[in-house]
């Protein structure tokens, strides 16, 4: 058997200690898998207290960019998070020739090029399977999976804590809020928890899996975010009687324009790989040339699948499986252009809060044929005579601008009590199925 | 860059033919990807005719065996099919050192670890995504992306054949031998469909994915098998009233008294990843340590599904990733005890026809209740004096060996007009979603 892979540890939160126990738990395991050991063999974090009896027989560095210099080190392992101590940590090891493994999605989606650059120079890894959905190999399956296929699309459910909120909103009815604060007292969301509620997280991601899917630069600017943060108990209702569920979706695909990034809460139907995913699971769901339609669906989140992730880093590096970290050379992704968002054509939910008296639905109606918006179907539900009630359309296809100057206008009259709502409806063309 | 990979493809069917086209399609962006062009240099099929315009510029030989000792391949692509012709080509390409790429299950799992064995002491690489669900990288998932855990179930979907033939009867009411032969005339089924419909392709798939999946000797003896001949329209229907549809299972779990294999029709819960899997798609579904429970869907069959699992292979073979075929090498892999199929528990949906008349369903539960099988509920509908009726019931958790006794002695009461049917209820566990 060829020598260990002696691994350092920098950062021992969950994600840290989870890899540390799968490592262990399975350790015998995997040195038959990777055809050598695996041993985590320093360790490095801002509170040594972490360590607890895990320090024993590992060498400890108050300093993880001191652990990255190390000369009996084959990889450091990067799960500090953050994007100022963990760069400088991962360009240290790489340019000491130490392969890398990181689950620092924020860093890759904003430096990734960068970083993949100086690994390709140094012919090391960088590694970031944890970074995405971890408990599906989706970097695996895009980067080598489907590596003989053009891809046209990528569609995921790529939040677990979004996720949980919106499913929770949906099988108790109650407030964004009251569920954001459950969720957080149970450690499903952060104390902080607006990269993950105002969609930041799922851009990070979704940037990272365009340019593995599309052969192109990381470009996190490109990705147009909403969060969920203003979906409330109504919408979600009337998603449900309309056979649908909200989900925060990560959306890319290679338009005749360009490529189009974006992040935005969406309608879409039950029974359908992405309708059905509930609680902190998340799901990719791609669009391929050969392989037509996949779907992969797991957990996201968690010690347990963030670290698989990172241990099946290791033991591609273990195996000496070394690529460039976007497949495709960095020197060789291509600058894709930005479609525009106002360009894009789907249909759409609305609803507008408008007061109940006569002329009120025929100026919403008007406003939208302004713009050739035409609707799908209407529910006006209940009455109230001079109070306020909603209004709520299905689209039929209109081009996103056009959808949004007719709310702007109709937001501007005076019979409309708050901004109109819009959420977009997403129903992945089927797959022909004979 | 690296010399090109050179490859001989042997056989020209569907795939083979598929093979070269996306090669040639995406071929720049696989030069990029791989890190080389990789080239097919040599063909052979037993109807040269079928090369067309794809001989010129490419080496023929007549005799794939001829083509597999070749000094200036380093690659063979066995897509003969069959085991014949098949085995001898694979064992001459990896004697004289070559990198072999199968889409053959039935040899895998037939003959696999002497293959393996073969390749792991020359060093080659026996590489078969194709061989299972061709759109789904799920041999890659399991060897590499799940590679840090324990896996203790995999559940499939794995016959494209049998799910279209399935989700026909459902949809249109008609009998199986009626949609088969549809199935026939649209090319979805084979002239002799016995492997497909009577259940051993999916035995020979989930032999393969066990053995992946536990670190076990591939144990195709060990699967049992049941196909879908039998599976009547009166089913499908009670399927769907009780919120189920029928769909052919391959299930392998690690019990305590060792590995149970079965592939069998069975009831799925609607709404379910493996439930919503409709027509030609393929599903597998994972649970392992670390990761919890992955779902993967796609294509499973199809000339483009297949040439991207084949070119993937192509693919890692170019980067130069060769590992042990079945990850743990041959000589390292368990040999599994088999646990008994009369030993396994679950619900189990019945149909028992009878002759309509007093103290007939009385006898039927008396025989239940004498092996211990306890009805969760029953439907009996419609009157026929005298007539056949049908009783359906669904039982209560019940050992395997418990439910057949009980139907062999149903079956031999005079009351019982035909042999009764039973169908497995499979109702995965939840991993449970906070």
């Amino acid at each position: 058997m060829r020598p260990p892979l002696r691994v350092g540890l920098a950062g021992l939160g969950t994600v840290g200690i989870g890899t540390l126990r799968l490592l262990t738990h399975n350790g015998a395991l995997l040195a038959e898998r990777a055809g050598r050991p695996i041993i985590v063999t320093a360790l490095s974090s801002r509170t040594r207290a972490k360590a607890g009896a895990e320090e024993e027989g590992r060498v400890w560095y108050d300093d993880p960019a001191q652990m990255a210099k190390a000369s009996d080190l084959d990889v450091i392992i990067e799960v500090i998070g953050g994007t100022d101590t963990a760069r400088s940590v991962i360009e240290t090891a790489i340019a000491s020739g130490k392969h890398v493994v990181t689950a620092n999605k924020s860093l890759l989606a904003e430096h990734g090029l960068h970083l993949a650059r100086q690994a390709e120079a140094k012919g090391v890894a960088l590694a970031f399977e944890a970074a995405v959905a971890g408990g599906i190999p989706i970097i695996k399956a895009i980067r080598e999976g489907l590596v003989a296929n053009r891809l046209s699309s990528v569609i995921g459910i790529l939040n677990g804590t979004c996720n949980y909120i919106l499913t929770q909103m949906e099988t108790s009815g109650r407030a964004f809020e009251a569920v954001l604060a459950e969720a957080q007292a149970l450690g499903y969301a952060e104390a902080d928890p607006t990269l993950d509620v105002g969609g930041t997280d799922t851009a990070h991601k979704l940037a990272l899996l365009t340019s593995l899917a599309f052969g192109a630069e990381v470009d996190l600017d490109g990705v147009s975010v909403e969060g969920i943060t203003k979906i409330t108990p109504v919408d979600i209702a009337f998603a449900g009687e309309l056979g649908y569920r909200i989900k925060l979706l990560g959306i890319a695909a290679l338009t005749e324009d360009g490529v189009l990034q974006r992040v935005h809460p969406a309608m879409v139907p039950r029974d359908t790989p992405l309708g059905d995913v509930g609680g902190v699971f998340n799901a990719v769901v791609t669009e391929a040339d050969a392989a037509g339609r996949s779907v992969f669906e797991g957990r996201g989140a968690g010690p347990g699948p963030t670290a698989s992730a990172v241990v099946s880093d290791l033991v591609d590096i273990a195996r000496g499986r070394v690529m460039p970290p976007f497949v495709t050379p960095v020197e060789k992704l291509v600058k894709r252009p930005r479609a525009a968002l106002d360009d894009h054509v789907g249909p759409a939910y609305l609803r507008i809060s408008v007061l109940d008296k006569p002329g009120v639905l025929a100026m919403v109606a008007s406003r939208l044929a302004a713009q050739n918006v035409s609707i799908e179907s209407m529910i006006q539900r209940g009455r109230a005579p001079g109070g306020a009630v909603s209004i709520v359309m299905l689209t039929h296809d209109a081009r996103e601008g056009d959808l949004r100057r007719a709310l702007e206008a109709i937001a501007a009259e005076e019979a409309v009590v708050e901004k109109p709502c819009m959420i977009r409806i997403e129903r992945p063309d089927e797959t022909p199925v004979p």
